[in-house]
């Protein structure tokens, strides 16, 4: 087991970052939804606006399946911040995200929000998402 | 420095769940501000939903204190899981959370919700909360 001492914090910080940049693009993307799942690890929590937490990996591949590559759907998201344990064992995300979906009359709306993750870095596949969540920004104003 | 071999990761854990729910405690009580304050960091970020992110202890007093202890409103919440990194600097809580608040009617309306706090052990203040996002849960069927 390594002290913090040598650990390079500012090397971790970098990696989620290009990890995070490389799921956005893949989920923006809509084509691979195995590769988008891949990020998460296997008993990760997602905490959806306005619906029920979905746990593990088998409810989230139903959850995000569900309106994936749609051309009705649409999901982007941007890091603003990483911040890692001094450890180097876990880290957390802040950034925006938006979502395009259909709105009641069938045209598209878009929602956009702020996102918090948490990541672990599993000793066999390096740092998976382990906590995701989000919320609106406030409404526009009219 | 310590190594994870010398942490009590089981000792963290309850201490973050019996720090919450004092914090808890003192927030559903809306009596002391100052006392809910100091359970975030200098540098915490609180996002609720509908609204901008709010960074800062200053923020999070002006944020907080615009409702605290009015009659109209209240909060509590309910840790159910928290998560202790390997080295025992982080941790992360999961939880419910209830606001009650004046509706548009001026009757009281209530928000039912998932929250996710992330807490770091401060060196000198010990363990506090430095990220802490929430959203609702399903709207109730009609």
């Amino acid at each position: 087991m390594e002290t913090s001492a040598t650990v390079d914090l500012e090397a971790i910080r970098a990696e989620i970052f290009r990890l995070d940049r490389e799921w956005a693009t893949t989920a923006s993307l809509g084509k691979d939804l195995e590769r988008v799942l891949s990020f998460w690890s296997e008993d990760a929590q997602v905490f959806p606006p306005g619906a029920p937490a979905v746990v593990g990996k088998a409810a989230i591949r139903a959850y995000v399946g569900a309106t994936f590559g749609k051309p009705d759907f649409s999901v982007w998201w941007e890091t603003s911040g990483v911040t890692v344990s001094p450890s180097g064992d876990f880290a957390y995300a802040v950034g925006r995200n938006r979502f395009t979906f259909p709105g009641p009359d069938g045209k598209p709306m878009a929602a956009h929000g702020k996102v918090v993750t948490i990541w672990h870095n599993d000793p066999l596949l390096g740092w998976r998402c382990v906590i995701d969540i989000w919320n609106d920004d406030p409404a526009p104003s009219a």
